[in-house]
């Protein structure tokens, strides 16, 4: 069901990261869910949480020990998001950084705990304990792609990406992988992405960095509007490769965000890709916006209509439901008289009203494509903003209503 | 497929008010599609207009003439909604109130057109014209029920819901017609409210009654998330019972405001009993907020939440779900730590966390009611919201994606 997604194949180790994983069965029977990512000593890592107010117990534990100390592990459940779970629930997520630091003879603030899964059901710690000294034992470099299914939880496709750059003559690598398929799976949680560097970068810019690109990745795409009670983005960067991002000149510091962003964005778009009942891999960009808030919430308007994603699903031109969508948010600076609207390079729309030029044939095969590009330039001002999204089909309704009835 | 829904069968006749119908052949070609609303000179009249930005033409001019001068006739046409359409549909929509005001000799500002249906087509103007002198020679009191039937797009039920209270020794009525079923249909916009009573009332007193009102009845709906381009609501007050508004002391005054509420609140809730796709009629229920807008915000966010919506449709207790709708709310003052979930008085959540008490068996059972109360109670101060909505469906998918493809 994908859109134009397949198993990644291979991706480049990164000195400074190790990993492990495991079958601890917390609920799928038949594959390895559980992962340990051992970070090393001088390693930098910055982290971006949900928004969520009834967030998790790990995503607790996750922002309170980052802000104390360098983690020098992460370890990852697949199966049960150890979310709405209260009291026990944390004292689940404690006692595991507990065990972990006792077998890899650290501090518990420097484990960093991730789950995801169903909700409101209690972890079972027990099923993990048994498996720390395996984890422990088979920890390597070359274990991303065994790393990246062992997160999945209703993902069809696992997701990694890995990019390579040359800047002040040395090769920097940079590779992440990511779980995700809905804001919330049927009763599941969640998206989680990490991905590692081997630049030095000091913990402060790579939060800013890591900051300035979800903004532009992760934050910039939607499924169904329903951001989860778990969702994180680590970034890494353990400077194995011993050069500094504050050595780099601007063009060079650019030339590697670029190819940062590219990997965050990737990943976010194969979130997208493996969306619940997506069948189109749509994008929507907004241009010339006043300012950037409205290029923002004009471009989420459009992605999380409804009216929109059904269209999109049968291949339907209805510009009218997309102009709507665009109109009904409120700005006091929107003014659509000047707008432009075209899909996948047909212009639909001119000047806030129909293209004399535009036939609803040319439309419709415009529309018949499984990527889709929806633009809308507003001929307002200098600002742009880009969000990934899914249509919205019969399958999406199935996997969310009929899963658990 | 209206949830408890069923045809009006009798509504009182407000003294004051003539209305006519007639068959315009715009869309549909086997029933009335045109409906004139008289009101008597000394009636005021308060509107409330969609606030997309992308409205139609109709609205364009019915927010302009109102403001000018008090309406004598309202012309409604349904089959094409004059949005999307330009300066085409401008000046078509000004030669229809041209037209009326030749026919009725008043002037062309003292007539207000409405438009609803197909969006992107222009609406033929001889089609209404020729009609015009009919509707003029069939105008009576007693045709409200045949006014809701005329302005049907794809609602499956015509709505009408009239109340009368005594107060003063008078008797007051109050009807009012509706049409909508999503917040625009496959490719129709929109819904359109007429509410009139006899008592007297001045415009300004009027206006802001029918602001507050609508804040709590057809601001309170949503199927979609997504508003239209020609949404409209107006009151009449045509003062034919010889009694004023402001003769009432403030205890009459407030029963009778309960009483227009009351119209206000049925018409809106069977807009959504008849939504598109709907199997339950849904009321959330925020109760003690921080402040009006946090109850609004953790209302909209539950009820537009697609998982929320597919739980509802399957009949799953799906709690994580509705608390994280309500966690995603960017609101500094939110905070879970108290709050209470009651599915049909089933008491799910308490203090945050699931209640101790609570059984899948029973939230199973209350889901399973084709209607359905999800009463958040956050516990964080006085303040409260309710909202109406419908679940999400096949059937949903079906008429939006599948209507015009």
């Amino acid at each position: 069901m994908a859109v134009n997604l397949s198993e990644p194949e291979k991706v480049y180790s990164i000195k400074g990261i190790n990993l492990a994983t495991a079958a601890a069965g917390i609920r799928y029977l038949d594959r390895h869910d559980l992962v340990l990512i051992e970070i090393s000593e001088n390693a930098s890592v910055a982290g971006v949480f949900t928004k969520n107010k009834f967030c998790a117990a790990p995503v607790q534990l996750a922002k309170e020990y980052l802000s104390k100390t360098t983690p020098r592990y992460f370890i990852i459940n697949a199966g049960n998001a150890n979310a709405g779970t209260g009291k026990s629930g944390l004292d689940a997520a404690i006692e595991i950084t507990q065990l972990v630091s006792q077998e890899m003879s650290v501090l518990p603030t420097q484990v960093i705990p991730f789950s995801t899964g169903v909700i409101g059901e209690l972890l079972n710690v027990d099923k993990i304990k048994t498996q720390l000294h395996t984890l422990h034992n088979s920890l390597s470099a070359d274990k991303w792609l065994e790393a990246a299914k062992a997160i999945m939880t209703t993902d069809t496709v696992s997701k990694a990406i890995s990019e390579k750059v040359i800047v002040h003559n040395q090769t920097i690598h940079i590779t992440g992988i990511c779980k995700g398929s809905g804001m919330i799976q049927p009763n599941m949680a969640t998206m989680l992405a990490y991905i590692a560097t081997d630049l030095a970068i000091d913990k402060e810019t790579l939060q800013s960095i890591l900051s300035e690109s979800v903004e532009h990745s992760f934050n910039a795409i939607t499924v169904d509007s329903d951001t989860s009670t778990n969702d994180s983005c680590m970034l890494i960067a353990t400077g194995a490769a011993n050069l500094e991002f504050a050595e780099l000149d601007k063009a060079e510091q650019h030339e590697y965000l670029v190819m940062l962003n590219r990997v965050m964005q990737k990943l976010a778009q194969s979130i997208i890709r493996d969306g619940e009942g997506v069948s189109k891999f749509v994008t929507i960009k907004i241009m010339q916006a006043s300012d950037f808030n409205q290029a923002k919430l004009v471009a989420y308007s459009v992605a999380n209509s409804p009216l929109v994603k059904t269209a999109l699903s049968a291949s339907d031109p209805n510009w009218g439901r997309i102009m709507a969508a665009v109109g009904k948010c409120e700005d006091d600076n929107l003014d659509l008289s000047k707008a432009n609207l075209l899909i996948n390079s047909v212009q639909v729309v001119s000047d806030g009203g129909l293209d004399k030029n535009y036939t609803e044939k040319a439309g419709k095969l415009a529309m018949s494509e499984d990527e889709i590009e929806i633009m809308i330039d507003l001929n307002l001002g200098d600002s742009h903003y880009t969000v990934w999204t899914t249509d919205l089909t019969h399958e999406y309704i199935s996997i969310n209503a009929d899963y658990r009835s």
